[in-house]
């Protein structure tokens, strides 16, 4: 396995960027954001989703351009216009100013519609509890999976992300609606692998752990069968209300393929107005330690709070650099135009 | 199957709280919401709830004279003391509280600490959304299910409630951190049925769909496995927060048994406030619009939007009488000394 370094993945990513049309500025933070993903273990949607980004940018999918402008302001609430703008940015500069209002406020609640992919959700997660705020945030996305009961896609996945700080590191929870993602289906099919858990259905109908008959029949499970369904339809009717955007369905009409027009919601809270942070910290620190010291389901084994495998996996690829794809990376670089 | 009248349960159930201790006009509202709760379905926190309520009045677990203070107020954000009044009480107030926090503010984020259990979560989502407002809530519990990777019970099954208001009727989504509930393994169990996806382990550490197996080692499976235990853990932390109150964590040192010390959160939206309401009324038929004609997954079957099920029920007891398990039905009424 080769493993890069942070340095020379984000410099190559940005110049992929750079080439494909993107402003310096812009494409350094994008960039960043990318190998930050990777480098956290989410490969999928870090180097690994750069040549599709790219694609998007090409395709005039994603203005590169393109910037948020308000629409609309009540109080602690702001609806933003995200101009199809990249995904990234938008998230970036919504959760930031969710930030300042709940800085001032105790809470701020933005929402930004007619955005583009955000790709790895968490990131906004770890930039407001990296700051001290704790948030909530979601996107909905074009329709990628079958609602409960149904066999064609007709719901997002729409991924769902709470943050809360620690002074030892935050609490991050990344989860989609869907069980298994497709990038996921792919990298197991690819290693002969089945998936630890039945992921969706085959061609008779049957749930299965293999992803090949999954990607097949394109009927991802929802994540705990009924429930993701319905949490996926609501999550993406809240994101229409508080942004005044598309709803899945309304992204599907404006074209499948590229996940735009979608909308995205970032709620922050400031520990420091609501109560004392060393309140929450000792919360956080007496639930973990509940957490430690339940009894393991196998020897030996660990239980993790939500984000502790991504500080692992930052710490360990940090040191030894991130791995990649051999193929993907030599792709990227030729994007890079090395 | 017995089926018994709402005028009829709700009056049993009324007797009954009174004889316990309750206030004539808490009696009636507390009674009122175990007959809707049992209307619409879910009888485990409906009739078949009230033997065990009025076993914590008894024991003084729940404070039938208890009222909620405000503890603390930040615009649109209020922290309240429940002072361990009925839990069913508290969260009515705590709702409508946010809901006029929403009408006026446009959102409306009110805590509630020192709670106790709130029953049927739905029902507070219902409350939002008949009167035309969307919601958010969730509350903490105590311990009751193993985290991901521990087979001892070290989190809460934290229930969290979508709902969104609609002309012909809310969409409502009310779901628990557990796949299944104790009282559905129970319900099961009884018929000699098994479940109808792995709701926990056996003592062999397998996966199974026996509700008994299960029940003997309380190991109830998250939703969705790792994502609905990280789910409930950030509910939890998100709770504590809010609220200023006790974690899972705590409300087990307080002492475990009766969710005694939990929080509750509510949250609401004025879709009046935040954009045209026919925008969201639209957005939402499209949605449902785009589930009903998805391809169902079995010749004849139905795709159903989050409530639609509840809603279904609640017409035919509404027409026909809710019905009642006999044994627990004869019970209440002894308790309504009849």
């Amino acid at each position: 396995m080769t493993r890069i370094s942070f340095h020379e993945m984000h410099d190559t990513i940005k110049s992929a960027f750079l080439l494909a049309g993107m402003p310096e500025g812009k494409a350094n933070i994008c960039a960043r954001i990318h190998t930050e993903t990777s480098r956290d273990g989410v490969y999928s949607h870090g180097l690994n989703r750069v040549e599709r980004f790219v694609e998007y940018l090409n395709k005039n999918w994603v203005d590169a351009n393109g910037e948020p402008n308000l629409e609309s302001a009540l109080g602690a609430m702001e609806i933003f216009n995200g101009n199809l703008g990249p995904g990234v940015l938008n998230s970036l500069f919504a959760m930031d100013r969710s930030i300042g209002l709940a800085a001032e406020l105790g809470y701020g609640i933005v929402s930004m519609r007619n955005s583009t992919h955000w790709m790895r959700g968490g990131t906004y997660g770890w930039q407001a509890a990296e700051r001290g705020f704790a948030a909530i945030c979601w996107t909905n996305t074009e329709s990628c999976m079958p609602a409960w009961g149904s066999k064609s896609e007709c719901i997002g996945n729409n991924p769902f992300i709470m943050a809360i700080p620690r002074n030892e590191g935050p609490l991050v929870l990344d989860m989609a609606m869907s069980l298994y993602s497709y990038g996921r289906l792919q990298v197991t099919r690819l290693k002969n692998q089945k998936l630890p858990y039945p992921g969706g259905y085959d061609k008779e109908g049957n749930l299965t752990d293999k992803p090949g008959d999954i990607e097949e029949t394109r009927r991802l499970l929802p994540t705990g069968y009924w429930k993701g369904s319905g949490f996926a339809v609501m999550l993406d009717l809240f994101s229409a209300m508080l942004s005044g955007g598309l709803t899945t369905s309304g992204v599907d009409n404006a074209g499948k393929g590229n996940c735009g027009r979608n909308n995205q919601v970032f709620i922050a809270f400031d520990p420091h107005k609501l109560n004392a942070p060393e309140f929450l910290e000792q919360a956080i620190n007496e639930t973990i330690a509940q957490l430690k010291s339940s009894i393991p389901a196998y020897e030996g084994g660990e239980i993790l709070y939500p984000g502790e495998q991504s500080m692992k996996i930052r710490k360990e690829n940090n040191e030894l650099g991130i791995p990649v794809d051999d193929g993907v990376w030599m792709r990227v670089k030729e994007l890079a135009g090395r």
